[in-house]
């Protein structure tokens, strides 16, 4: 890929979702996209599959993401480091909330594309696991913190989405606090 | 449904799983399945969309199941109860451990069926959080901890799977008990 081509990526993935949120996911095709983007409908399909990958654009940056937070971050143990990766994606997400909101809208009525959203989030629990051994951490630690960083990262988003007045950082750090205040409960 | 029909569903699976165990899952046809079974193809396709449809049979129970145990368990609080409804889980799949690690090894090779088995894990977890606020937990919580449940479980089985001489409700105790231990850490 040239150098030139993550740009595209990211421009089409943004004039997919204001058309997505316009007309509707089903009734936008990918030569639309392509027109309003300026580009051909061969370079549309040069970048994405089909319409439908368009939506999980934001999940591979997502995978990267993570990893680099967790390369990067100051803190040491498992836990910390999940905390870090799974605060950073909310950030990430909250930069362009509209847009997020529209991508739940249209997976959610999507069974199709539910199915994938949850083979992109599994992707992203890989990436954390190996993001933690790179780090240092035990595998089987390190497997259980990204899976169940990941759960945390699942559950404030659905509140998030529920609720139109909050910020999904915010709910994020409640999230994990509540998970550290029940553990002891047997 | 007539009553026999379980039955004979529980009966196809278990025979279809010797079958992927001996010659391979996409060297397995629905006819074969439906032969050894003593059934015709037709009965098996009235209880099976596909020889896929096979190996999510026991997700399928697994819903039931956890729905039950946490109707019926004496614990109280969510974490209580979403302990008791996983580790459940795990001494209802080490009743038959070959088909699971069959089953596991069919699953891993077919990345169509493990978005399958992503879907239907997410199916437990929405079983789960019902069960949970039927039993009078709060929703945000009883998603939170069905969520965090479902991810133990999903660690507990890929460290079982791994290694051959230990007990799925084992491992998840353990699991269960690395979480508690390290919920403080920040």
């Amino acid at each position: 890929m040239g150098r030139w081509e993550p740009n595209t990526r990211g421009r089409l993935a943004q004039i997919a979702h204001e058309l997505f949120a316009e007309k509707g996911f089903d009734a936008t095709t990918a030569a639309e996209i392509a027109t309003r983007a300026g580009v051909t409908e061969r370079t549309f399909f040069r970048n994405f599959a089909d319409k439908r990958e368009v939506l999980f654009y934001g999940g591979e940056l997502l995978e990267a993401h993570v990893a680099q937070v967790v390369a990067d971050s100051p803190a040491t143990s498992a836990s910390a480091l999940v905390r870090a990766a799974v605060l950073s994606m909310a950030i990430a997400v909250q930069t362009n909330p509209g847009r997020a909101r529209a991508r739940h809208g249209v997976i959610g009525s999507h069974p199709e594309l539910r199915e994938r959203e949850l083979t992109k989030m599994d992707g992203v629990v890989v990436a954390l696991t190996t993001a933690l051994v790179g780090r240092g951490i035990d595998g089987d630690a390190a497997a259980l913190r990204a899976e169940v960083g990941v759960a945390v990262f699942k559950v404030s988003f659905a509140r998030w989405v529920a609720a139109t007045d909050s910020e999904l950082p915010d709910v994020t750090r409640t999230v994990f606090d509540e998970l550290a205040e029940n553990a002891d409960e047997r």
